[in-house]
Formats: structure tokens, C-alpha cells, sequence
């Protein structure tokens, strides 16, 4: 028999948003895997600190963060491999995702090289998104509003032409983009309606007008486009 | 001093799927509130009912499922009275919500009617937009990928508009939509990458191929239209 790789989301920094769920999975886990930045720690090792069984074994992916995909993709596969001789032995592997792993999560790239040939489940977790309107107290969506989600590395043709489209506006990824995306909300007027969040639910979070927002953000920051209160009274 | 009214997301209906915060918050409360659709059980407090103390006082509040938003809106102002009345008593409130509370979640109509006078916390939630994506084994997003979320009762001619806009398309609200949606797609070319789900995460949870789907679908029922998996490799 061979073992299942379990995909759990952790939610977006606070320990507590983790599910009862991924709880119980990280804490009989005798495989964890995670990704981390090359060079940094990892964010979802943090987030899962203290439920990490001590005699874990510690499968990690150190991910190079470079423009080509090619060095990244290398990286996925060497961890797969790993993970696979794992399962192979009957061993589960559960697997640390920060956010929803299958929301612009890393996890995606393990899911494509091992689903077609083990069994695999995915946890699902709060998703960056949801969590960024609750510390802003900023509705989404209601009724039959639209939203759409775009990344911040988008070309500005391609933003310009996707802004108008919805009822709300959620830009994930912003980082080195933020002085770009905010010249164009503003060129687009929908500047005023925005908020800026970084690093929502950590002890660091940052929550700002966009206005007001640094030149300067993390690669784990958003900006969210919303409508005022009032059209939920 | 007032209290606290805390808006808290239960997740898509797995009862481990809950956060450990809102199981903490859950588990303290004195007063609890939570919509129930009139004549029908309480999906959140259904999904909560573990963790419910056994003292604990409860507000329900009944909505009337109608086109009109009247009546709907009478049933949020009589339950923003109640939760005001203990509030302003000095007691904290939890509010239970399906999902994620500022994702398509009544609970905005509370948030609109008390976050101006009260002090208000949301915690987010597992929604079912990953959830659905979870068990369907279908990443949304990855990269500089759109996603578009589109209400299933929006009028034909603005769907089939919004329909290309995306990477990744979710449609919630399907329920009796269904048949007009399945047309939609089809006609566009979109029904192949299509899968229907609903009740994710709970026992009668369903999951098919949109061509395989059923006549009827519950109101919590979606569409994923996604790439497949080859994106990722």
C-alpha cells in the first residue's frame, strides 16, 4: 500500500485560522513538506510551528524565486521525487500550504506531478483573500455581484481592461507592483474604493488607504476594491 | 462597556473544517446568533453544534427566502435589535456564518446595520469557492492566472459576456439555475472543462462532471470552469 499525500491549507499566518482539520493531520504527521524561498525561512513551517510533531521527518523544497520558471520547476521536481519515495514506502506525507493550496499556492505544482499516480487529498484553508476583507472590514461580494481576482504582475493594457469588469476587485501578488497598480486605479477613479493590506492576520499586518500604502511591498500584500457599506443595508 | 459582536466563518460545512479560532470563540460564547432560512434547520449552527455550550443563549434569525428584500431585510433588522440589546448589555455575541462571512455571507447585513455603533471582528473562513476546488481535485489559480466569480442568477447576456474574462471561472447560487447555465457553457464551448458540486465537504456531497449534472441543484451547489492540470506541470 502505498501512502497519501495530504495538500493542507494553513490560512494566512494566524496558527489560529488553522482548521481543526489541518490541525490533526500536521499533528499525527510522521512526513512533513513545505516549500521556502531560497535563502528565507518558510512562512507555512512557521504558521504550523507548534503543531509539528519533534520526530517529523522534514522533507524541504527550497524554491529559487528567479523570473525563469525553469530553476523552480527543477526544485518541484527533485521535492516530488522525495515525497514520492515516501509514499512508496506506505508513508503519508502531509504537505504545509500557506493559504488554500489551490489558490495561487505551490502546492498546485506537487498536485500536477504526483495525482496522476498516488492518492491524493486536499485541505482546503482561509484563502488570503476572504482573510485581507476581515481584517479591513470590507465586504466582498453579495447578492449577484461579480468579483474578479487579478495578480499585480499583470501588463497595465490587461489590468485596465479587466478593472471595470466586476463589482469587486481583489489584485493579489502586489509587492515591487504597487506604485504601478496605484496609478492606475487612480488614472481609472477607482482609487478612493481601494485598501491595502499586507501581511494580513500576522503580528506585522499593515492595513492602509491606498493613499496611504508604503512604495514598497512584500510579495504577500493585496489591494482590494470593494464597494462602500451601504448597498448591504 | 459594549461588547464584542463577532462574525465568524464555520467553513463549507465539514465540522473539522472549522478554524481553531472559531472553535475558541464558539466554545466561550454566552450569546450565540445565527440565520436559519424560515422552516428549515440552521446550516451554521449545524455546522457548530459541537462546539455550542449548552448554556449559551440563542438569537435565530428567520429569513424568508423571497425575490421581494424586504421581508429579508425586516428579519436582519429585528435580529440587528436583538444582538444591540445584548451588546449594549455588555455581553459578546458570535455570529455563526456559512463559509466565510464577507464572501456572499448574510452576515454583511448585520456588519451594514452594526459596525457603524459596535465594536466588530470578523474571522474568516474556509469558503466554498476553494472547498469546491478542494474536493474536485481542481487548482483555480496559479501564476498570473484570473479567476472570475459570477452569481449563477445573473441575466444571460451578462454571463455570456463575463464568461471569457477569466482564467478560471466559479459560478455559486446555482440551484434551480442549473439547466440555463449548462446551455450557457456548452453554447460557448466551456462545458468539457466544466464540474458541478455541490454540498462540498458534507456526507451528501456531490461531485460530477457538468454533463452528468442533475435537473435540480440545491441553492448550495457550484460551477468550477477550470484548466486542467497540465498548466502546472
Amino acid at each position: 500500500m502505498t501512502g497519501t499525500l495530504y495538500g493542507v491549507g494553513l490560512g494566512p499566518g494566524d496558527p489560529e485560522l488553522v482548521t481543526r482539520k489541518a490541525a490533526r493531520l500536521i499533528g499525527s504527521a510522521r512526513v512533513i513538506a513545505y516549500p521556502a524561498l531560497a535563502g528565507s525561512d518558510s512562512l507555512a513551517r512557521a504558521i504550523a510551528a507548534d503543531l509539528i510533531p519533534a520526530d517529523a521527518r522534514e522533507i524541504v523544497m527550497e524554491v529559487p524565486m528567479t523570473p525563469a520558471r525553469e530553476p523552480a520547476q527543477a526544485a518541484y521536481d527533485t521535492g516530488a521525487a522525495r515525497i514520492a519515495s515516501e509514499l512508496d514506502a506506505g508513508h503519508d506525507v502531509v504537505c504545509l500550504c500557506e493559504g488554500d493550496p489551490f489558490f495561487y499556492g505551490s502546492f498546485m505544482y506537487l498536485h500536477a506531478r504526483l495525482a496522476p499516480r498516488y492518492a491524493v487529498e486536499v485541505v482546503p484553508g482561509v484563502s488570503s483573500l476572504t482573510a485581507c476583507a476581515a481584517v479591513s472590514g470590507r465586504p466582498l461580494v453579495a447578492r449577484n455581484e461579480v468579483m474578479t481576482v487579478l495578480p499585480g504582475p499583470l501588463p497595465e493594457a490587461e489590468l485596465r481592461r479587466r478593472l471595470h469588469a466586476a463589482d469587486t476587485l481583489a489584485i493579489l501578488k502586489v509587492g515591487r507592483h504597487l506604485p504601478r497598480l496605484r496609478a492606475v486605479l487612480e488614472a481609472e477613479g477607482l482609487a478612493e474604493r481601494a485598501v491595502y493590506v499586507e501581511r494580513a492576520t500576522l503580528a506585522e499586518e499593515v492595513r492602509l488607504p491606498l493613499r496611504d500604502a508604503p512604495e514598497t511591498a512584500p510579495y504577500f500584500s493585496m489591494i482590494l476594491v470593494t464597494k462602500g457599506a451601504d448597498p448591504w443595508l
